[in-house]
């Protein structure tokens, strides 16, 4: 042990210390770019800037920053002859106005070429600002401009991310640290990392951020941290992001000394639109309110006995004099309702489609049950035309590993988007319910659960930054592709050299299946350990919530497992269409992905390979192993591509996560095993320890909770 | 205030983003050397180490960085015709033996040229390592090295830092974030930041650290941690740096399943015995045990009816076969014993003095009250002539304005450390005391409580990396002078030039008085918030503990205020010498730093500067206050010679000290002020608020509890 350790330390020593990349820089990293092209070193050496204000200082250090690193020069800022034109369409000379898209909206931007001109224009400075983060990830990816350039805008309006950070930088399901809002120092110092976080959601064209739990607490609201938070909404708003906070539905009675909260109570009404008013006199452009009511012991409108209209209308009606909006989870379930815990959202909502308010927004988690490694996009995606949805990923892996398990989500993310909900026949997927084309939603929107932290790096794994950018891209564009998305991270954060991208890339797009592999397959689903969902924990059971336990989802017996969510179950396959309750519901047409999460099946269930249930369901695992260690391996080869530190830190990671999937395959195989009765099949490894060992194991102070 | 904050941001956005310097370096910056003198070139260009092992890479590897970081060149490491030679003593050719010091010990080192040559010799490796450091801090510093060179060791055997982290990563009295121990990570992911934090500690000559709380929980002494506890002690090895932990004493009941903890029961010894044996197994070199016991209901001896002495030795016989021992906090004291609080250690230690076994050394708080901004030093310095005391100072600030205020504390350690006991007449100072020589101990130690967290500078405040640095150094010599301590860390962190330095050091050796001006003058003592100790609460009173609260220590009214611990009063006076009573117990003689402290005096009282009590104690509040605001500007003269990055975190955290310096004067001086009924002297600024506003002020979540 002491030895292996030293040759670690002996490794690692040198090069942090010369020159340390802690990852810090994220997707940034503004490395030089090897035997530029002239036109790329011109282009950023004469910058012509059209005005003055915070955005445009940003855009011109960006510019400084990016052509240091990439040739080791300054750009002079001048009007003369200049090689980069950047200003809004209504500034540019008539004979450029022309040349530019008519199709940017508020948001989107043009970059084009004109004679020995590269021009970035857009309708707004934020515009101009995503303009210029994508001219510099083209010129760091090394892809030339194409003749007619690059046009283009986001396709939903809201991409904000969540952060379920609590005020003592506890952060909830957070893995990698604690939170970087330092409340105490707030408002009076400001930290440089608030500017470099926004500068980094910028860069994806990320536009809003919620920075407290939606697991509430009511204090938020009051001048002691409206003042702070007016301090950060300060700090972010020259990057084009708007301040978003959750509210806790109790708060008259907990800071406004209300003896109700109920939602036609003219008084609570008018608290709330009186602490609106106050909070915009802090914050005039606030984004407005996320809400997570009746929930996981939440308060919310059931406590008076009032619908999720009634409560979400009540905080709209208050914010909408100020422009601001209400997102309203649609994650509300209870344990006293005896209904398969897939169903109640959809049986909650699908009858108050269109009673929302013009500012509400209903923010859904992309799955029925809980941001499980794999699940069926939620069934009321498409289920209410007369109620904008707005998506909520989450990026910080609860179900996944938490921080050490590599698992790039873009495949997750597009697996979902990309589903065909089949509302309005073929051709109806999840995205075009998100980017609003599909009921033509007056609001649109995309909520991602941060994964960023005190880490000197911010996501824990390095390979975690991936899943903030994914997240960004997506929200900017849902039909983006994970492999896009994938090249251009890599390339962005390491290295465009073909020997190191192709493999990484092929290391990631995978990623994800293989966690799923060793976590939950064949539609498997909630097995992890109670509470802090930290490893394997099928055993779960008992305790105050049945649908807090992992038998209440696998239902595992001598008879099999799965779920049963057909006509002889739960049935939660109504919610879904005609077209899909057929496919799901057949077991020659359900893909085998989702077997058992709609279907209880015999352990002898002949799978379309040939195997047995119980066989697939051993050689997945297995087969999740085998791809944990051949990362390593794949990693190992790259070396010389990385400096040590990331090197390190990531090999480090990838030997944990290759241990801990030998866990979960060894738990779960012996667990479920004592059902079965049947042995392994050939290619699964024995267990290294009997079941009560796995079921012993009791890790300390797991972080997230 | 957008405005306002706007400014700030377009100051701070470029140079981070350009070139970061966000202070993780602390004093290992290698900054380049202006006109380098071609010896000291030279003298980096051939080196040649004797031998090989994990330390002497690190010193390769310091070597490395500096040449490159102050030359741009890398050394070639070769034994042939070497300019710099690091050899231990018994490697070295004779005729460079002959001219080393006989007088390096164990971790002492001797630099010196002959010929051409610069040759660093220890009698260990630690010694070359501490050796190596010293002369690049001497080459940092543009330091000719004299003809003898340097010949130095360490005056002091244990020089421990103690870190009050819990397992959750919360740090008890933290301010710069969160524990750098990141358990749940641990043992399978080393983290560079804990070889960084080993590299910086070596860099001072610190050779221990204790990593848990002394507030313990029993779970660091179970496997599941040990192992953990193992991997860290791996990695500080190489550094010279010896792992402690800390010991609950009611663990034997907590993880042992016993039915008592005391200490003379056979089967509590016997559980002792064979944890030290476990603990040993995992880190064959563990330093020892840190012991906080029957103090603020941490459980102890007294429990058992049993003294520190019985407790101490069952713990000191139980890591005696492997070269343990055990650090024995003198803070003991207690609620229900109706004595002044100040004299309980004393009663309590001094009659067992002698009683203890030969590794065990009792840790005594620099004063006898707890960390006050000034204490005198504690009466058990030099009255346990038979029993080692070792030094504890706090390093984070806990009674010191926390993270935000610039104190540096070298001369608050200095004050202590040259104070003269008188115990065997003139010139028995604590430091004599500390270094062993007054009562010919057999151990010596000195404990510095950490104030290193998760902030990317790890200390909160970019000056507060000199007290980490300053204990470092007083530990390694306690005779070290404040303004040398000041002027070497200035010159590693940020520069050289005299037009930095001079009024730089000036600022930051009168920091300390400066806040002992604004929060605690002439002997005023404990009159911070409640609990969390952050800002004014002279109002503080009732509660479960009287020695808790602040009316307890300034008893304040109509007739004066102080804490008569004269005859008249409390008599802690009779714990000093004869000589220290008549000087402090007399008027005419007692420094006024320390009146308030030792007596109880009306507001008409006489000072020696022909002011009324009152009226001094005011100016005192106001010229803290006016030395705060004077350093902003003395700071911002300087903004040429430091980058934007520090200089803009540095001036944000002066203006929050310079604010709070008035929240200081105010609060306490309206407060005061009611029992006075004296008008503020002219001079001193009327209060902003009144007392109700100032008594109201309720802080949030503060860090650090």
């Amino acid at each position: 042990m002491i030895r292996e350790l030293f040759t670690t330390i002996a490794i690692l020593l040198l090069p942090i210390m010369l020159s340390a990349n802690d990852g810090y820089k994220l997707w940034l990293q503004y490395y030089p770019i090897e035997n530029p092209q002239a036109w790329q070193q011109d282009m950023l050496k004469k910058v012509s800037i059209a005005g003055e204000n915070e955005t445009l200082d940003i855009i011109k250090n960006e510019l400084n920053i990016a052509a240091e690193g990439f040739f080791g020069q300054n750009p002079s800022f001048s009007k003369e002859n200049p090689s980069l034109v950047i200003a809004l369409k209504e500034q540019l000379p008539s004979y450029l106005a022309s040349k530019a898209s008519s199709k940017l909206g508020e948001e989107g931007f043009h970059i084009f070429s004109s004679d020995n001109q590269t021009v970035i224009t857009a309708n707004s400075q934020f515009g101009l600002l995503y303009g210029t983060f994508r001219l510099l990830q083209e010129m760091q990816k090394s892809n030339p401009l194409s003749e007619t350039g690059i046009v283009d805008s986001p396709k939903v309006q809201h991409r904000v991310l969540n952060h379920w950070d609590n005020l003592d930088r506890t952060v909830e399901r957070g893995y990698s640290g604690f939170s970087i809002w330092n409340w105490h120092r707030l408002p009076r110092h400001i930290d440089q990392q608030y500017l470099d976080y926004a500068r980094a959601n910028a860069s994806l064209g990320i536009n809003g951020t919620a920075i407290t739990n939606v697991n509430a607490n009511a204090l938020i609201l009051t001048p002691y941290y409206l003042e702070k938070a007016q301090a950060l909404a300060d700090a972010f708003r020259p990057y084009g992001i708007k301040l978003y906070l959750t509210a806790r539905f109790s708060s008259p009675i907990e800071i406004g000394g209300l003896e109700t909260a109920d939602p036609q109570n003219e008084a609570v009404k008018q608290w709330w639109k009186d602490k609106a008013k106050e909070i915009y006199e802090y914050i005039p452009d606030f984004g407005g309110f996320l809400v997570k009511a009746d929930s996981e012991g939440q308060p919310g409108p059931h406590n008076y006995g009032r619908t999720q209209a009634e409560g979400a209308n009540m905080l709209a009606d208050a914010v909408k004099p100020f422009g601001g909006i209400v997102m309203w989870r649609a994650f509300v379930y209870s344990e006293n309702t005896p209904d398969d815990r897939h169903k109640q959202a959809y049986n909650e909502f699908v009858p108050i489609d269109g009673e929302f308010r013009e500012n509400v927004i209903v923010q859904v988690k992309n799955g029925a049950i809980d941001f499980q490694p794999r699940e069926p996009f939620h069934p009321l995606f498409g289920a209410m035309p007369n109620t904008p949805l707005m998506m909520e990923f989450q990026i910080t892996q609860e179900y996944l590993g938490h921080d050490t398990h590599l698992a790039f989500l873009a495949p997750m993310y597009e697996e979902v988007l990309k589903e065909d909900t089949y509302i309005n026949g073929e051709g109806s997927e999840v995205a075009k319910v998100i980017d609003g084309s599909l009921h033509n939603y007056s609001l649109t929107g995309m909520a991602g659960v941060a994964n960023v932290g005190t880490d000197r790096n911010w996501t824990g794994h390095h390979f975690h930054q991936a899943n903030w950018y994914a997240y960004g891209k997506l929200a900017w564009n849902p039909w983006e592709s994970s492999e896009k998305i994938a090249e251009d991270w890599i390339k962005l954060t390491f290295t465009t050299e073909r020997e190191f991208v192709e493999p990484v890339k092929k290391l990631m797009l995978n990623s994800h299946e293989m966690v799923v592999n060793y976590m939950t397959p064949l539609g498997i689903h909630h097995i992890m350990a109670r509470s802090h969902h930290y490893g394997p924990g099928p055993w779960v059971t008992g305790g105050g919530r049945a649908d807090w336990t992992s038998t209440y989802y696998h239902n595992a017996s001598e008879k099999g497992m799965g779920f049963d969510r057909t006509l002889s179950g739960s049935n939660a396959l109504e919610q879904y269409t005609p077209e899909l309750q057929e496919k799901w519901g057949d077991l020659d047409l359900v893909p085998e992905k989702f077997l058992l999460w709609f279907h209880h099946l015999p352990w002898e269930h002949q799978m379309k390979s040939g195997n047995i249930l119980w066989d697939e369901i051993a050689l997945h695992y297995q087969k999740g192993v085998n791809e944990a260690r051949e990362n390593i391996k794949t990693w190992k080869n790259l070396e010389k591509h990385v400096d040590k530190y990331r090197f390190e830190h990531v090999l480090s990671f990838m030997e944990i996560q290759a241990e801990e999937a030998e866990w979960w395959r060894d738990a779960v195989l012996l667990y479920f095993g004592q059902y079965s009765g049947l042995p392994l099949p050939e290619g699964v490894e024995p267990p290294k320890h009997n079941l009560e060992y796995y079921m012993n194991i009791d890790h300390k102070f797991v972080p997230g909770i």
